[in-house]
């Protein structure tokens, strides 16, 4: 199975760097190891020795070097040996290969591709744990599925009404299988939009409410979704094209797909809301019914993905109206695919 | 790995399918969903949703209808889609998969293979639950071993005394690996039958009985037993031959060995006792041994199915005379292979 | 995955076979059967009934003889099958493989390969459970990975300065990594010797020692050491040749590594003190120490394994002057397996 390298990866929140120790990630199939320099600022190194291949995120942080614990080799940031136990020097071109990483907007992203190409420019704005405009909740869930079954199902939001029936779906009044988004290409990705007409507000306000959602679906599976709550009648009186009213709610969901390697995938998620109009009782109400709710995909998707190891290759699967911004989505990662392939061979 | 498709496989027992929703069973490696309608008829459809390959059996029954859900497509007993939430009309062609299916003798059968060739006639009279002449109790197991390893056990009951020995076994006084039987090629199986002479009815009026076993091995594994018991002299007085006397006491086996998939395979198992001899506590008792025994099988035979594993293809194996039962069923499973693979490629 | 035949092989603790039944091991991929005749000693047999191979660890030893308790074969200890129940005798040449076998130094040892090469006499000497110039305590652990990874770990003990930090390395002020043994190649495999310097000794007189630690390893992977203590100085006085002073304290370690398939192995291992030294207590606090130790080892090597599984072949790994001896040994292995393939192909 081949992945986009030429990509900026969500290896995991910030807070899982809040502890003492390295933390090993796999990337699209490559094993990785983050730590904090003394500073802070966090390191990606391969989660190899260049010794014996014994895995660095069981080592040691001493200030900005990481030490194996298997043999004491110490590496510096750059991911150079600077020292051998029981030798007077460090012998030249023992390193462990450096990826490019950044933190920001809580998540650590890394880029397994070429180094030459990483620009920090290239991540998307997210919203950030620490961001005042917004309480935040985060978590995390492992996968036993391709990531593109989790991008099929992100980019879809029709199966709310179903998979998420007393969660996140009919439960609120909104029908997403029957209110159509508007689907447009990005750079990177889609802007899946929709108005949801006269849907109940379980939180906030309370009452009815026009909701317009948006969100940005991007490689290789971010969804960074927000949505404002207006009164009834704000949608008809937009034309139905995007608010230009003052919202009375908002929430934010920052969420991102990383392939782990081979039908093994990381889910990252985190729900907001407006800090204007939440408390953290009302954050952690929301953040219960995300749990329930991605409880629930995980159960359907790795589901799904033991049908799809049971069948046949070719059995044909129908194509519907909902299925568009999957389709361009997956159409998008091929072409990625492929223009790599394309670099490499010529 | 092949099997046989054109046969009535035991996908359940009937008491499976008395909860509200569907169930999802492996059957030959083809994943299916059985549900009942309405008016309690059950149906089975491939558990794979034509639109994009999610389990129907996470899927909601609606009156005769099964609704997948992870995008809520509608499909009809037929496994024609009849609804694609927000669609007017549901496009042609999207159907799921119907099996031939039916209920009988408290079992759900389904049939594989080509639907025009699955008639009920073929399916073998068995007892049933809910037989008055019998009080019986089920269970089931799930076995990680090839069906066939079951099959050869069920065929040679010689290994009643040493892997039952304290359940089924020598406990009883019959001589299973000593007291050889008939052994008659029948339609789709074999008849075995053997008297057991003088040994002790370990229920029932108690003391010692001769007793007549008489069971019909068909395919794919269906193990249908009447054991009767008479007083002593009863087997000399009938020349050996089957019984024409009253019995004292009876018992039923109705067994069924499904293969799942490769090395996986499901045992479902009913003891019963004549309702004329019995009572629930007898019964329960009776299962209790049942169980036990079951439990020597399984791990017995997965313990086999991991040295076959381990063991060079060619590997010679002794033929014993016990194996003549297990050797003409294997025989009888190749010779429905070969002929199915004839009518496929003429 | 090949593995050298025609080597003793340690099977098991004598311990282990202190129960009334058979035990089964996995020996370089081979099922084997052990247990003790009626007069104590052992017999290895194939793990695999030559009827239906099922596996005879589940049979009933009968005397000097061993029930296969499937269909109730009873064989020998030659392997060769006496009964067949409902068979008047035996038909000949059912026969389970046996294998040579020699209880020695409270080790099973058993020869997987040419048995006309089985000679007892290339069993190393190792010290013994029940030696009286020792008291000592076994144990084992199953590894997820291949047996060459023990080895590495073992011929090279500069770890344990860092896997072992707060158990056997700097927590008794010796430099493994900082103090280079002397390697030298015997017969099957290497001896390793080295002087501690002023080191602590955690238990016996306690202060300050110079400590010689002197071991043989040996194919598959057998550690067999001598620790002896001596007051500060006498490192000096020897020339920091080998001692020839007498000792404070006195340890022994006899471990071995067993390969039991494709990246399965299992470390069989003990600790002892010179018995004039040590009371229980201090051999159950050594064992402590032990134990934990080697549960850190079990966790690098495993995580080391994965690393490896995931390391495309030809990824290069430095060479440093810790590895002399692993790489001697792992040389040692391959021109074993060489010769072996010649000897078959001539």
């Amino acid at each position: 199975m081949s992945f986009i390298r030429n990509l900026w990866y969500v290896a995991a929140w910030s807070t899982e760097l809040a502890g003492t120790g390295p933390i090993g990630r796999t990337i699209i199939g490559e094993p990785m190891v983050f730590y904090r320099q003394s500073d802070g600022t966090v390191i990606a190194l391969e989660d190899r020795c260049p010794h014996r291949h014994a895995p660095l995120s069981l080592g040691r942080i001493e200030g900005d070097d990481l030490r194996c614990m298997y043999h004491g080799l110490l590496f510096g940031p750059d991911g150079v040996c600077k020292q051998v136990p029981g030798s007077l020097e460090a012998p030249a071109g023992v390193t462990a290969r450096r990826f490019p990483v950044v933190e920001r907007h809580s998540w650590i992203w890394v880029w397994p591709g070429d180094p030459a190409l990483a620009d920090p420019a290239m991540i998307p704005q997210a919203f950030g744990l620490d961001n005042p405009d917004w309480v935040m909740k985060e978590g995390a869930l492992d996968y036993a599925a391709d990531y593109r079954l989790l991008t099929d199902n992100l980019t879809d939001l029709s199966h709310l009404d179903f998979t998420h029936e007393t969660t996140l779906g009919a439960a609120t009044g909104a029908r997403w299988s029957e209110d159509h988004p508007s689907i447009s290409p990005i750079e990177g990705g889609l802007l899946i939009e929709r108005w949801l007409i006269n849907n109940s507000l379980t939180q906030g306000p309370g009452g009815r409410a026009d909701s317009f959602s948006s969100y940005r679906f991007l490689l290789p599976g971010l969804f960074l979704m927000n949505t404002t709550a207006y009164p009834p009648g704000t949608a008809a009186a937009c034309g139905y094209g995007r608010p230009n009213a003052e919202p009375i709610f908002e929430r934010a969901e920052q969420q991102a797909v990383t392939p782990v390697g081979d039908k093994r995938s990381r889910y990252l998620y985190a729900t907001g809301i407006g800090s204007r109009y939440a408390s953290m009782a009302m954050l952690e109400s929301r953040m219960a019914v995300i749990n329930a709710a991605f409880a629930e995909d995980n159960r359907m998707i790795e589901a799904q993905q033991r049908v799809w190891d049971a069948t046949p290759a070719g059995t044909p699967r129908a194509f519907l109206p909902q299925d568009k911004a999957p389709y361009l989505f997956r159409h998008l990662i091929e072409r990625r695919l492929a223009l790599e392939s394309d670099q490499l061979s010529s």
